[in-house]
C-alpha cells in the first residue's frame, strides 16, 4: 500500500509532468487537469518553488470567464543537470543542461583512445570542472554509456571502453555528492525523444551508431529495458553468416558492417564510393532492424549518431531493407528519421534520466 | 477525470484479480490486500456473488489470531466462456471453458479447407451447437484466429482463411446475443500463459506454429500488439534470400520454412529423415526469433503448436540457433519450453481474453 512519502512522489511527478508537457498553468488548472486537491497542488507548488525547479510567472488576465490568475511553469534554468556522454569513439562530451533539455555549457574532451581506469578518470576530471563550470545548484549527474547498464548504474560490459562490472554510479555519487544516473546511451536518446523531442506514436525504435550500433525501445510510452538491461543491444546480430570476424567472436555481427569509426574508415579509404558505403551500411542496419521493427510493430524509427547517418542515402538504405522484409502494412507507415534533438540527442538524454528519476518527469 | 462507473470497473477488475490470483480469501484479507474499504468489498462482492463470478466457500477456522470468516473465491463453474479455435490448418476446435480456464466441452469440427464466407459460416454453426450444449449462464464468447486482429475484433487479415477485413466481433454478437471477442491465436497463447501458466519472467514470447507461424508477446506482464495489431507478425521475415517463393511473394519468408502443414508434409516424405526436418526448422525458427529476442532481452520463450514443436529435437535446434546469435547473457538465460496449458492453450486464451475484456482479469 501506498506511504505517504510514495504519495508525496507521486503527486510531484504528477505536477512536474504536467507543467512539463502542458505549463504554464494556474494552481487551479493544475487541481482540475491532475484531481488533486487545491490544497494539495497549493503545498506541493510552494515546495517547488523553494526547491527552484517551479517558479512564478506573473498574472493571467481575465478572460470571458475565471478570475485572473498566477501562472506557474517549470523553472528552466533553476537547476540544471551535469551530463557526459562517454559513446562517442573519438572524445567525451560533457554539458550543462537545464530543465528544459537546453544544453547552457558544452564541452568536448579528447578521448585519446582511454579505456578502462583511464577512462573513467577522464570521467571524473570532467564532471569535476563541470560542477566548478556550473552557476545555479544541480539536480544530479547523467551519464550515457553505450553497453550494458544496470537501474543503478552499474555498467556490465561496455566492450569498447573496456569496463566491466564499473559501479560507476556510486562512484561518482560519492566524489561528487550529487545523485548519478547511468543509461545506456541508445536508450538515452530515446528518453530525449520521449521527454523532450516530437514522438508522434507511442512506439519508439532509436538506432544510436557509435563505436557500436545499439537500439532504444520506447514501447507503450515507457523505455523497454528487458530482462537483464540488455534490450536493444543489436549490434551481435548476425546479419552475414560469411562476414567478417567481430571483437565478440562471431562472423558477420551488425557491427563489423555499421558502426562510426567502420564507416569513417571506408568513406577515407582511396577512390571511396560515398553513396555506396552509406547505401550498403544502410542496407545491413535496415536487414537487422526488419525483424525488430516486423515483430513489434513499431513504424517510428529514429536514427542517431554522426552526420553519415542522417544522410537521405543512409535512410532511404535504411527504410528500403526495413520495408522489402516486413509486411506491406509496416512498410506503409514506416518513417525513419534524424532525432529531433540534433546530434546532442544523448546528452540530452541522460538529463532527461535525471529529471525522470529525480523529479519524476518523463 | 474518473467517473463512478470507472471506479466500479476498477475496483471489480482489482477484487477479481486478487481472487484469481490469491484467493479464496476473506472479505477482510480483501480489503487488506486491495485497500479497498470493507464496506466497498462488501458491495461489490454481493454484485458479483448474484451475477455468479464469486462464490461463498464456507467458514475458515479461526487460528491463532482473527475471527472465523466466510471465504469467497471465483465460481468457477458460474459462468462458462465459449471459446472457438479458427487457426488449426485441419479442423476448428469449440469448447466451452470455465472460469479457471479449464475446459469442460470440446468438439472438433472438420473444416475441410473451407475460406472466406464458408469459414465463417461454419464458425456461427459452431457457436450456436455450443452455446446449445452450455449448461450454466455465458459470459461471453472467444475466438482465436490467425493474422491482424484489431482490439474491436476485426480481422483486417487472416491469409490462410482468405479473411479481409471481417467484422467478426460484430457479425457473431450481432447473431448470438452475447459479448464476442476475437483475438490473435498466437496472443491468446500468450494471453493463456499469462492468465492461468506460471510465468515466471514479467516478459514472455510466445510463439505459434499453426498454417503460419506468428509470436505473442508479454512485456511487463502486459500483451504487446504494436501500432496496428500487428506485432508478433514475424512469419513474413526473410530467413534465406534465396529461398522457396512465399504466398505473400517475397523469398525465403520464415513461413516457407516453418508452418504445420510444411513441416506435416516433409515427415511424410519418403525416406524422410525426422530429426533432420525438426532440426532445419527449429534452426530456422532460431534464426529468426534471435534479433527479436536479442532486440528484446527477453528470455523465456514458449512454444505452441503441433507435437513436432515440443518434441526436444526441435525445441534444441531452436535454442542453439537463437543461443548462436545472441550476447551470451542472453544465451544463458533462454528457456525455450512448451506451453504450460498444453494443446488447448488457444483455446484457454481465447477464454482469457474474454476474461481480460468482461471482468479485468488478467
Amino acid at each position: 500500500m501506498a506511504t505517504p512519502e510514495d504519495a508525496r512522489r507521486a503527486n510531484r511527478s504528477l505536477l512536474l509532468g504536467t507543467l512539463h508537457r502542458d505549463g504554464p498553468l494556474s494552481r487551479a488548472d493544475l487541481a482540475k487537469r491532475t484531481g488533486l486537491t487545491r490544497a494539495t497542488v497549493s503545498a506541493v507548488v510552494r515546495d517547488l518553488i523553494d526547491e527552484s525547479v517551479v517558479e512564478e510567472l506573473g498574472i493571467r488576465a481575465a478572460g470571458g470567464v475565471g478570475k485572473p490568475a498566477t501562472l506557474v511553469g517549470i523553472d528552466a534554468d533553476g537547476r540544471h543537470v551535469l551530463c557526459i556522454d562517454v559513446s562517442e569513439p573519438a572524445e567525451f562530451v560533457g554539458a550543462v543542461v537545464n530543465l528544459d533539455g537546453k544544453v547552457v555549457v558544452r564541452r568536448t574532451y579528447d578521448r585519446k583512445g582511454r579505456t578502462g581506469r583511464a577512462a573513467v578518470t577522464l570521467l571524473k576530471r570532467i564532471c569535476r570542472e563541470l560542477v566548478h563550470d556550473a552557476e545555479g545548484p544541480l539536480l544530479g549527474v547523467g551519464i550515457a554509456s553505450p553497453g550494458i547498464v544496470t537501474t543503478e548504474g552499474v555498467i556490465v560490459t561496455a566492450a569498447h571502453l573496456g569496463w566491466t562490472d564499473v559501479p560507476l554510479a556510486l562512484e561518482l555519487s560519492t566524489e561528487l555528492d550529487l545523485p548519478v544516473h547511468v543509461v545506456n546511451d541508445a536508450n538515452a536518446a530515446a528518453l530525449a525523444e520521449l521527454t523532450f523531442g516530437e514522438p508522434t506514436a507511442p512506439h519508439l525504435i532509436c538506432v544510436r551508431v557509435d563505436e557500436g550500433v545499439g537500439v532504444g525501445l520506447v514501447l507503450d510510452g515507457r523505455l523497454f529495458t528487458g530482462s537483464s538491461h540488455a534490450a536493444g543491444e543489436i549490434g551481435h546480430v548476425v546479419v552475414d553468416d560469411g562476414g567478417a570476424v567481430c571483437a565478440c567472436g562471431k562472423r558477420g555481427c551488425l557491427e563489423t558492417e555499421v558502426s562510426e569509426p567502420l564507416l569513417d574508415r571506408r568513406l577515407e579509404e582511396d577512390g571511396a564510393d560515398e553513396a555506396a558505403v552509406l547505401r550498403a551500411a544502410g542496407t545491413h542496419l535496415g536487414t537487422a532492424l526488419a525483424t525488430v521493427v516486423g515483430a513489434l510493430d513499431v513504424t517510428e524509427v529514429v536514427l542517431s549518431g554522426p552526420p553519415t547517418v542522417s544522410t537521405e542515402t543512409f535512410r532511404t538504405a535504411t527504410t528500403e531493407a526495413i520495408a522489402s522484409r516486413t509486411l506491406p502494412v509496416i512498410g506503409a507507415r514506416l518513417v525513419v528519421r534524424p532525432s529531433t534533438l540534433g546530434f546532442d540527442d544523448v546528452i540530452v538524454g541522460a538529463a532527461a534520466r535525471v529529471l525522470d528519476q529525480e523529479l519524476g518527469i518523463r
